[in-house]
């Protein structure tokens, strides 16, 4: 099926997707380029194919595809570079299997810091992600293109953190956070129990104070200069020690 | 000094220091607001300072100043939330003093990326950084805002790589590239020689072959998944480990 209209009904709602609110009532998101829709067909979250009109290809989908015309691509894209694909997907429901390796983010805003951080998690083996309900959307575009595909390999899921910390110490798990403290453990200091949980900080202000109370260790990543670090530099340093495997 | 027009040919002048050919003819580049104004005072290589009129500052800067109306500030920042202070300031002349530890950089070409490594850099006591000629121009407004400061703190050089890593090893350098080769050393494993300089190279296509083939030793990053990391992240594990002190 082409279309050739911006003012189509079904554009229109795609790209209402831009807008978290819709995001959140559709439960659908936008993807664009052939890697990350590769990576999206493996775990079957594609729901509709769009393709720049005249353009080729070889997804290997046999779900619902449009092609676009070029000024409808062209607007329903956020890419600064022009794209020939887009996909409109369906949020995964995520179950965090695993407690031994989980990442706790408290008001991580920055949405390449979280695409990165992602991407970090899941080259390191973690088993989940924790997200406080004041972190950046996961599904806005920014996040996805930093993640490089690793969201749809990771389970990702919002929660309220203070409640989630004090379940997991109750079931055992270590829970560390983060913070450039007089007291706080080296990282190369720490040794990891069997199950830990990490808690890394919004940009700006670090790890709440209340988190930081209710942590049964704070940690710090020793520099030579001790300036901070970006968050998603940091999370990774973290994350690489302490992997799995 | 007031100024309320964006044809005012002071502003045109610094207008131009948002592209690159401009800062490069006249040596100067702008920096926006507080904490990196504060930063460039303690190198001294501010050389005009713009304060949005209304405003007060209290930075003990004793050249030249000059008061915007809004819509002038407004013009000139790259800032998306608005800033109060534009600082024009003058490229210093860097020079590395230390080999012990050093970061070269192959066609980094993103300005978070390159910004943050330089971050990380500064952190992780390296002693300089040698760009390429084809890595993205240092006193880029994102580059400069993602480092929070630490490029006036680190010299950083541009030049020829290749000649580059030639001189180092006959001065003794152990040079290390990165890459994720089958014969590539594990970070873990590898000790570091009293002098060693680091290749990282571009987003997509990693550290060139002729760069790999010159190197001493060839490294790779220990992960449960092995995906490729973002290279800042990349940059930052490996310097946090090869460290100093």
């Amino acid at each position: 099926m082409e279309i050739n209209s911006v003012q189509n009904s079904k554009v229109k709602t795609w790209m209402k997707y831009h807008q978290k609110k819709y995001r959140d009532t559709d439960e659908k998101y936008l993807i664009e380029g052939e890697h990350l829709i590769e990576e999206a067909l493996k775990v079957n979250v594609v729901d509709v194919l769009l393709v720049r009109k005249g353009k080729e290809h070889n997804f290997g989908y046999h779900g619902d595809i449009y092609v676009l015309e070029d000024h409808v691509m062209d607007k329903l894209s956020k890419n600064v570079s022009s794209v020939n694909y887009i996909a409109v997907c369906k949020k995964q429901i995520y179950e965090i299997k695993d407690n031994t390796r989980l990442l706790l983010l408290d008001a991580v805003q920055d949405p390449g810091n979280m695409g990165t951080i992602i991407r970090s998690a899941h080259s390191f083996g973690f088993d989940g992600i924790y997200l406080s309900e004041d972190c950046v959307d996961i599904y806005n575009e920014k996040v996805i293109r930093s993640t490089q595909g690793a969201l749809f390999h990771l389970p990702i899921i919002n929660c309220d953190l203070q409640m989630k910390v004090e379940e997991l110490q109750k079931g055992g798990v270590e829970v560390v956070a983060t913070a450039l403290n007089e007291e706080a453990v080296y990282l190369g200091d720490y040794t990891p129990k069997a199950s830990i949980a990490l808690i890394m900080g919004n940009e700006g202000s670090g790890v709440k104070e209340s988190l930081i109370k209710k942590a049964d260790k704070v940690m710090k990543i020793e520099m030579a200069n001790f300036e901070s670090l970006n968050v998603a530099i940091a999370a990774s340093i973290c994350m690489y020690e302490l992997r799995k495997g």
